[in-house]
């Protein structure tokens, strides 16, 4: 069980990073009273957000827990997995609280520390970012670890019947992760969206002021949804990604508990414990890299961050290899779930399963830069379609989405085929986790971004010198590569970790196969293919919804405070409006602080919380419904139905949404067409600004929350596998 | 045997009666010379498309002619599928070809009818429908039920093995009627958007002239489109469903061969027999129901033909009634292909099937009217999305349309579930066909829109006075409802029909499983589920290349011809080219003829016949290759994906484009929007042209195409079964 501790010990070691870099920022300079005033309002508004959403999701889990304990007491299952639940809840929640704190603190310390260099700002953004990363592998594995731990203590060590319900127990602890995830991605992508989409439409568009300009009294909402969709809502996803995937494998490991006993050093328990052994190697192998993210005062940000990434993956590799070489015996016979008659298994084999779901993710990362990244031919394509009006622009973004499927899923298929070559079924979920083992540094990268992102918006309120917005800008214009891997990773990952969750769910519900001829598991593999859908469109309607009542609060303000409608009747004078002087810029003065920002605050957040709710039930509803009336094997055309075409659904809408966001950023530079060159304000810039509007919702609500939502309905399957079987 | 003679007689029944109405509608006065100038450059233009695709088509079929005939040199397999294929091809493009030809004569006797009134303008257009409709079930029985005849002949009479070999080669018969289907579908929907998406907005929108007028170049294409993609295409996708359907539940009847011989009065054939007797019974009452269609001169076209339709549907009805009670035992014990152990069937529970299938098509198509119909809570959504611009219009219509998938899919899931359990897999088979049985005049109300439609345009083109174009848009109005029941059993029998393509399948290939847990199964469903999305970015990407040639075709004369260049300048001073006199008129009318209409129609036709090759290879090739080297079970597994991520893509894409199009049809009437009424040109219509421009490629392109894609993979597995068989 050293591992185990070991695997614990990892954990508390990211959390005293994670600590320590929170502890450093707070000691950075905070800039002047403006700056921290702005920081302070968007600080307010995103814990306003957590607060509000935490209380309603409170209620959600004790609902759940309830529930599981009650219809736990049978001989099948234990009430403790509603313990695991609530526990997975709390570590997902507070995994989120924490990452947005520090980034709500980091973000207008970078702005202050980009008015001396890009070297100060990089650092204090990567410092935010890592407390994230930190913080999310930390506490998942210090969740998952002791709670196996305790687990195992009660129902005894090893033995393929302990093992099996000590792992069905633990499910619930994946499941309590991947339920406040759906909620908080789906919750925060709404707030986000609405605010962006109410922002930009009546201030940018209607108004005319530039975007994150204090007049307009939705701008603060907009930075407070960089934080609650991008910050808080990814970590809450990237958590339960982490743990589903550790979870797993070792659900999948524990298949072969009984024909290991003897053969290694854990009585058998080698495959299980393996997981959490390459979850630990991720976590030092995660702080190593973060000490190589350094960029002097010429060098370039991006190439400092994939340092760091490459540093964390190749020593990655070369621990994963010791882990399975020392742990797992060379070579064993057994008998997994679909093979009728015993093959023999090596270590050898789980290692290349490991590279297999590595190639495939930094594959998929590479073909999504493609067909997402700028200058490149999609992109430049969709360009090219806006010289003939909005409704070419999105036909081809549309088109464009749709064909980046192609190759990530032949690759997916490829890797799901040698995965199980090498490994079994094993195999696949190692794979999933072999892409996510680094989720410390990667999550740090990612999150990075949004709090770029925001420190350039704090720049613009508090009207900072070009130079600061043009160095933010700078840091968040790279790390796009870095992050279209992430997003390759994130995708891959998730098929591979619906896969064996699905199969771990057959092997808790005893059922071998899953045969689509069959009528009833025909009708499960439509309704979950529709799922996605429908998931989506709830998705896309709560974001219109939403943005229309932040539309009717902006236009309110404009027309009813005073101040407000002065400053921009005076606005509209000027092309920039640092060149105003004398009345005017008194006027304009006079309107500072004016907006009622709270109010949009409240509204955005009243609405996504309001709109969360159905979405996410759908999707725990769904399985509960089909596994109880129609049994195990529909559930299991349902969970492949709402895999395949959410793993479609997802890269399609992400992948729309990322070129059309290019396209729209490539006019900002201006580009050529047919040898005219175009430029920010022109009819197709205004074309491609369209496109971006519709991409938002896709790419930053409905297209995320798609990976939990297959990974959620795989969980809920697992957990109520041993109800329903057969 | 008298059944499959019954079956050629009714289909020389229905060849008879459409040469009888073509040589009626031969006889229609055909208006005046410039009507008829006009009619002839659209039936010239139609005419060259169909030549060009045909050839093109023809080397595609003796090469897989060739193909099937080669590698059919097996025991498993005999070379005479190869006829079937070519007997199939030629029955589906004869189809389109008589439809079309008649079409293209219909239009402008339409538009000269409506001169007189609307009662004898609907006559006509409803009588070149049903030409279509009665050519292509006349076509499909008869080469149907004379192949089965000739085959049993040859093979000997009945008997398991003999039924199921004379059924194996028969199926060329469907795939080559699905070839062609698909190649027509996407060739012809390629060419009408192209055409209508240049004619639209180098002309509309750039040079300001109204639609269907004689300056535009690209306007005869336009209307050849809606021929070539709304009549030909629709047809042979008709025929490939038709034909599809029949042979699905003749192969999944002949399952029953050897149990039931001695049973029924057939030597156990009378599953095998049924199909063809329903189909032949469709016939007879669809002539009866096109008697019922006929409006006084003050009545309502909508009426007339629903009453044509219903007269139909309960005399089917009744007929099959006693065609079950006749021709089945009332009960018998067999096993099917999924049971373990015999189970009883009857022939009333055959007949529910049926009932079950005809519920499901109709519900279906309710829906899609509640969702895409103009007045309706949907549209009127999008309608209001458009008043904060296109991009909001859009993302209600993607989500109108992601939306919409919910409840068909669930009505098929259920019917699916219903039919299967009244009568086994048979049930599922039978429960399409019920849907199809009346072809006939389903598909007359369906063409007769296209007639209207293109009625219309040539009244614009020859300057009719307004009253006749006002006759021609409400004939063209009516038959929404029909025609949206229409394609929601065009959906359900298409989701119920691959079924049973992928049923009878498995029956041929020898599996009795499809295990999704496999991992190459899997793979296979990732695949499968994928092709629909690769499939509508290429249909999209197509439409967006060839619009392009035919807009930058459409500038170069407007540039380069002189007359029209006077003739526009001249025409922007006026509102209604109707008022222009004096010098301006004689400018204007210089102009006339002067368009190069034949060089549009060429630019199409090309980039049609390119297009479409790649998108239709690739539906027949992907099955091929993944049948023969991932083997039977992987091939079941992608069919599963094409079907389940098919029938949504089919069903979002045409739902979507649907309520587009109805929004931007009710800004014509004028809407009011919070308070303010908003008429064409104002800014909330003009969004409501960017999303039916959106939404033209994916309703009239991709969407239908899908629904062909889904059947021609399950038929061309079905062919390739004895070859993988394991």
């Amino acid at each position: 069980m050293y591992i185990v501790y070991s695997a614990v010990g990892a954990g508390v070691l990211a959390l005293l990073y994670s600590f320590w870099k929170t502890a450093w920022i707070s000691r950075q300079d905070a800039g002047g009273e403006r700056m921290q005033r702005i920081g302070k309002y968007i600080a307010d508004g995103a814990m306003a957000f957590l607060k509000a959403e935490y209380k309603v999701l409170s209620i959600f889990v004790v609902a759940v827990a309830i529930l599981l304990g009650v219809t736990a007491n049978q001989e099948s299952s234990h009430w403790l997995v509603a313990v695991s639940f609530v526990v997975g809840a709390i570590c997902s929640a507070l995994a989120g609280f924490l990452g947005m704190r520090v980034a709500t603190k980091a973000n207008y310390r970078t702005t202050n520390a980009a008015r001396k260099g890009l070297a100060p700002a990089l650092e204090i953004a990567f410092a935010g970012g890592s407390v994230m990363g930190m913080g999310v592998v930390g506490l998942g594995v210090i969740g998952l670890g002791s709670l196996f731990l305790g687990y195992e203590m009660l129902f005894g060590f090893g033995g393929e019947e302990n093992t099996t319900k000590v792992l069905n127990v633990l499910s619930g602890f994946s499941l309590g992760a991947s339920s406040i995830a759906l909620f908080a991605r789906v919750g925060g992508g709404i707030y986000t969206k609405a605010a962006d989409v109410g922002a930009d439409l009546v201030g940018k568009v209607e108004a005319g002021i530039p975007e994150d300009h204090p007049l307009n009294p939705a701008t603060i909402a907009d930075n407070v949804g960089d934080n609650v969709g991008d910050v808080a809502g990814m970590g809450a996803d990237l958590f339960e990604s982490y743990v589903g995937s550790i979870l797993g494998s070792m659900v999948l490991g524990a298949v072969f508990v009984s024909e290991l006993a003897g053969q290694d050093q854990f009585n058998g328990l080698s495959l299980v414990l393996l997981p959490l052994a390459l979850a630990a190697i991720g976590i030092v192998v995660s702080i190593i890299g973060s000490f190589f993210v350094r960029v002097g005062e010429k060098g370039n940000p991006q190439v400092a961050l994939n340092m760091g990434e490459i540093v964390a993956a190749v020593l990655m590799l070369i621990g994963a290899w010791f882990a399975i070489d020392t742990l797992l015996p060379s070579e064993w016979t057994a008998t997994g779930i679909l093979d009728g008659t015993p093959r023999t298994f090596t270590a050898i084999g789980v290692f290349w399963a490991t590279i297999a779901g590595l190639v495939a993710g930094v594959a998929v990362g590479f073909v999504t830069e493609h067909y997402t990244g700028t200058g490149k031919k999609p992109v430049l394509n969709i360009v090219k379609q806006s010289s003939t009006g909005a409704a070419t622009n999105i036909i081809a973004g549309l088109g464009t989405g749709m064909q980046s499927t192609a190759i990530p899923v032949l690759i997916i298929a490829a890797s799901i085929i040698v995965a199980y070559y090498f490994a079994g079924l094993y195999g696949i979920a190692i794979a999933a986790l072999g892409m996510l083992a680094n989720t410390g540094i990667q999550l740090a990268v990612d999150a990075y971004g949004p709090i770029s992102d925001n420190a350039g918006g704090i720049a613009e309120m508090s009207e900072q010198p070009p130079e600061v917005r043009e160095r933010t800008d700078k840091l968040d214009a790279v790390g796009n590569t870095t992050a279209a891997i992430g997003k390759g990773f994130a995708i891959a990952s998730a098929a591979l970790t619906a896969l064996a969750l699905f199969s771990a769910f057959m092997s808790q519900a005893g059922i071998t196969s899953i045969n689509v001829a069959k009528p009833d598991v025909m009708a499960g593999l439509f309704v979950g293919s529709m799922l996605p859908f429908l998931f989506s469109a709830l998705a896309m309607g709560a974001v219109g919804r939403a943005a229309m009542d932040m539309i009717n609060e902006v236009r309110r303000q404009f027309h009813e405070i005073p101040e407000l409608k002065a400053a921009l009747a005076v606005m509209q004078k000027y092309e920039d409006p640092h060149d105003m002087k004398g009345k005017d810029r008194e006027i304009f003065d006079a309107a500072d602080g004016k907006a009622e920002y709270a109010k949009c605050v409240e509204i955005s957040t009243k609405a996504a919380i309001r709109e969360m709710v159905l979405p996410g039930l759908l999707a725990i509803v769904a399985p509960v419904i089909v596994g109880f009336i129609f049994g195990p094997e529909s559930l299991g055309g349902l969970l492949a139905g709402v895999t395949a075409a959410g793993v479609l659904m997802a890269i399609f809408q992400s992948n729309a949404g990322g070129a059309w966001d290019n396209a729209k950023k490539m006019f900002e530079g201006g580009v050529e067409i047919n040898g005219k060159i175009y430029k920010k304000g022109s009819d197709p810039h205004k074309a491609a600004v369209v496109g971006d509007t519709v991409g938002d919702p896709l790419k930053d609500t409905s297209g995320p929350s798609i990976n939990i939502l297959i990974k959620l309905m795989s969980v809920v399957a697992l957990v109520i596998a041993p109800l329903i079987k057969i």
